[in-house]
């Protein structure tokens, strides 16, 4: 099984990091393939930024498509994930998004802790996306936003541990969702410690692209998509424009 | 891995059948445990008949909890599954919800195709549970329900198929769910001749399960739940008491 | 007018208790029937117990179910409510769904009151139920679980006082249900000191359950309800199984 | 028990029809004091007359709510309706919203048929003032307006029947309100012919009056309402400029 | 382009205020034509007050709508607005409704900050009617009521810059409508020093209006409205009886 | 005062004929700039479209941005719309949330009428995300899609005439929005003979982008936005990186 680990950001270590959780989550023989963004932003904190690094993600899942299984965007928001979901005939997969849905049946509600205020609203914007607003408790981060994040899951550790349990007990959050890109596998560093239902994205959608991939298996093969009408296209890389034109192996 | 599968019916046919189709998508290793229920109904099609069959979902899952990894409830509507998981430590899975999950992901646009026009109320309540109504197309089913189910996905072949295809045509729908036990491992069988995206509820379910169990497993152990105060109890079965009453090992 | 008040939990006082206020507020003449669950729990505060204790609730109904114009579930968070709905031909009334009615013909925004925290989210769900989300103000409870509940109306008297004044002061409610068995009969006890609108649940409830049996008799009879499929069933208690088997008298 | 029946149009002739009704379905030693407008129209179907109705409305109850105990406001759109409950110290119901709120504890999805196309929109709004549109399966009507409403109930029966009958098997209705003025008191004369649940709104109106004026005495008394600030007025009726300026004896 | 201003209080200093700022964003040429309520109240906190007034503002446009291009109720909460959009061949524009919609395009989370607490929950109605809850982060007012309004905006210009970046800071609002009569013009003078975007009513409204206006005359002529039945009225000001007697000059 | 047209497609064509319709409707004095993708599609009908279209017109607006008062973005599904609003300090404007506004305030119930069958599902998305579907009656589209679009409002103007009457009369709208770049300037064309109100969405636009424009100067200036954090860029383009990296002129 081939699963494409789309990173839409320019940040290479953070991709490399998310690949090793994701080999240690998947089944023996799964092929995690990591790609890096060449252009865009070092991370993500606002729609204007995933407008252009989700087209960016179009693009890289294109130019890798070939016997792909299904395909994973590894940021927190999801940057392209429906518009992926509208040219791609293989599952594609959100960070936010199965991360939310695998909280979503772990509990009943729902709280975000993450490292900065910044991601606040942009985090909140992924629970409204994934239709469970009315299960979500909030998100919970430090008061201010570390200009350098190296190291920040040793560094924050006692205050994620405290927003962890403000969660549970002031917002009566049952699961706790570790956001972020840089708190990645940090949930089962904390284990039980927190006190909590902790969910890892990372984890998440790769455990969820694993499940899409093996029902696409197991039914034969997906029935072909009904996506839009094939067009023209200027400009765009070739193995995107040859999606958008209809070109594309299926 | 562990994997209760829990028919709150007393079909043990049924219950046969989707235990095979779970051994055959599950990963090499998975013990699936089927439990048929011992007394209640041949099928469920009402809030009514949920309510008693659900409670004996609880005793059922009660009974064989130790050293459980997951548990499905292997009947379309989910009867339990929120008492379920408000009751047990490991995750509990439901096979309408799973489905349409996982459809949800598949495609923008949901429909449901079954076997008898006496399940579209009961089905679309699935819908309204898993909150993807403003998704949902619609249940198609054929015009009258046949009493005897024997053999119900060969005669009714022709007719399930023309219900894709309008799901698909008329409708709008993306995926379409073929809903309904005496409906299980029909996808696979089907496959492109739909001209839509199927899924098949227990598979999907399954492989939720599977996924949310290994979920569990990467992160140490999830946090115990936070559930209701424990008290005492009189003439339930001593299985279940033991949960209500917070004597269950963890 | 003979009104059957079931109680799907085990203590007997408090069926005693509730059947006296229903006595006081209906017309002269009704016939309460109170029935106490003769197995499950002393009182329901989870959705697994509501599970159980709904499945008694259609047990308790269908045993007693002859010449009856309706029936109460008389705890709170009304389990087996839409179950029963679907299964009798008379009008079936809950306490929690009736009071929340009531109260949102009586003022705009409404709170609920309790005796302990370890009922709000199961209140809560109640209010969810009932389609009044978005006009309720919070649940405000005491900050302790208290477990012995005996005379609790009077330790409680003050804080309960307070409570009232914080929904009407900070939380702008016009009314205020005071939630759960323990606080039945408290409202007319507390009269205008409260400083807002109560509502007393069991009082509403009989009061629905009147208004509901006296419109079935206006209008000759309500047509007979359109429910599910009658079928077989296997180890229920005797009157149950006529319910599900479409034999019970109409 | 003094309860204002107050029918915020011109006609008369169908005040004095559902005072009658209401006298026989409210408890012996019930005062029913119907008021008909003196100005305005000779029947409602559109908001621009509910927002001038509504407010003769206010002036109706105003200059007849001293002793009074509850206030029905008789027209299927209830005009004025919030607007009441805003100013009045005791219960004010509307028509529509009793029905709709009745209908809902009788079944799970709610139909309104009525006697005429034009009253389409406007009743459709009665639902979704009373919060109930996700549980409603639409207005059924004759193709036409009749400019005579004269022995409406009579002439129509064959057709109001017919829709009825639609409503339940095509639309999936459990139960039938039948709306607007011209058609009270038919629910009883159809009785189990409609083949479904019917609901008389004048009825179901009265009887939720009673229940909520019985809800107030049982507490000794309502405590007063949080009403807008006192304020002077100019030129309006001086019992209406008594309420709005705080002066109404409470 | 002929607007009409209508104020439905009866407070004229207000409508001359309010008419002076419209002739300030309109373009040259434009007539605002001021209205001020003959009767009513000084102003306006309450849905019964909104009632009576909403049936004054449309007997005031139905007396002026000879010529004229569009009308603004002139009133923060818009009392009669639907109505009048009903009965109207014109574009009618709200005060609150105008000044939401535009702050919903300039930011994402909307506040509302006014000069009393008196108007908190009449003004929360207002949002709740623009569809634009999910977006609104509340109101913020001063803790007392004033009861003399006369030079508000200078008196309480601290407190309500507090309130502005108290709505930007801690409840994350982009944008702050400055809601009331008493504050209209308050937005331009208080300018960047806010340090939040905001949002003036009174010429909100005005901007709309002539926009809708422009749309209309720029198709030739909107086509005729699809209005209500044509009725015989009672005891209306001869002009309101005319359109609703479908009598008046389209 | 300068507007950007902002034409996210290719077909410069489109772009002339909208501008010439937007200074048609604008003030005397309005510079309207028009802008043409040099990348991308000839038109847009899909989210994965205009996740790269979105992408392409913030690179366009932010080539232009200086000395601009507003922006429209001028295809009808806004794509990058809430992108665009996010970056740029001054108003921004989308073709179909602007119509769906202004046709929310001209009447109750909208519908869109378009060429194409393969506009639906995209247009509907439009609706959604102006949150106005409750009030939304549907799409009607003539049954095939047509390749060659020149002449389309000659061609298929009868066609287009019975759709209008059909959302009128059958679907009971009120307004019904032209939807789509190929019908811009038709509503002028067809004026009353449509039987029901009509809305031009680049007139809507250009209409609203000016009352935004005269808003913003109207209060001196809006105070600045409060956007995500500025941010190191790679291979973006001068203008944009500006805007992301904080460095553009405010």
């Amino acid at each position: 099984m081939r699963l494409l680990l789309v990173n839409p950001n320019t940040t290479g270590s953070m991709t490399e990091q998310m690949a090793e959780i994701a080999r240690s989550v998947a089944p023996p023989g799964t092929d995690i393939v990591p790609l890096t963004a060449k252009s865009g932003f070092p991370y993500i904190s606002s729609r204007a930024e995933a407008q252009v690094a989700g087209a960016l993600a179009l693009e890289m899942i294109a130019g890798a498509a070939d016997r792909t299984d299904a395909a994973i965007i590894a940021a927190f928001g999801d940057p392209g994930l429906s518009a992926a979901r509208d040219l791609f005939g293989f599952p594609v997969v959100g960070m936010a998004q199965a991360a939310l849905q695998m909280a979503a049946v772990l509990g009943e509600r729902i709280s975000i802790v993450t490292f900065s205020p910044v991601m606040r609203r942009w985090y909140t914007d992924s629970v409204c996306d994934a239709g469970l607003l009315s299960r979500f408790t909030g998100v919970r981060t430090p008061p201010t936003h570390l200009t350098d994040l190296g190291d920040v899951q040793d560094r924050l550790r006692p205050e994620l541990l405290r927003l962890c349990a403000l969660a549970a007990e002031e917002d009566g959050a049952d699961v706790v969702v570790l956001g972020g890109a840089p708190l990645a596998g940090l949930a089962s560093k904390l284990g039980n410690e927190a006190g909590v239902r902790l969910v890892d994205p990372i984890s998440a959608a790769t455990l969820q692209a694993v499940a899409l991939a093996s029902l696409a298996r197991s039914q034969g093969r997906l029935a072909v998509r009904k996506g839009a009408l094939a067009k023209p296209t200027m400009g765009l890389s070739p193995p995107l424009a040859r999606h958008f034109e209809g070109k594309a192996t299926p």
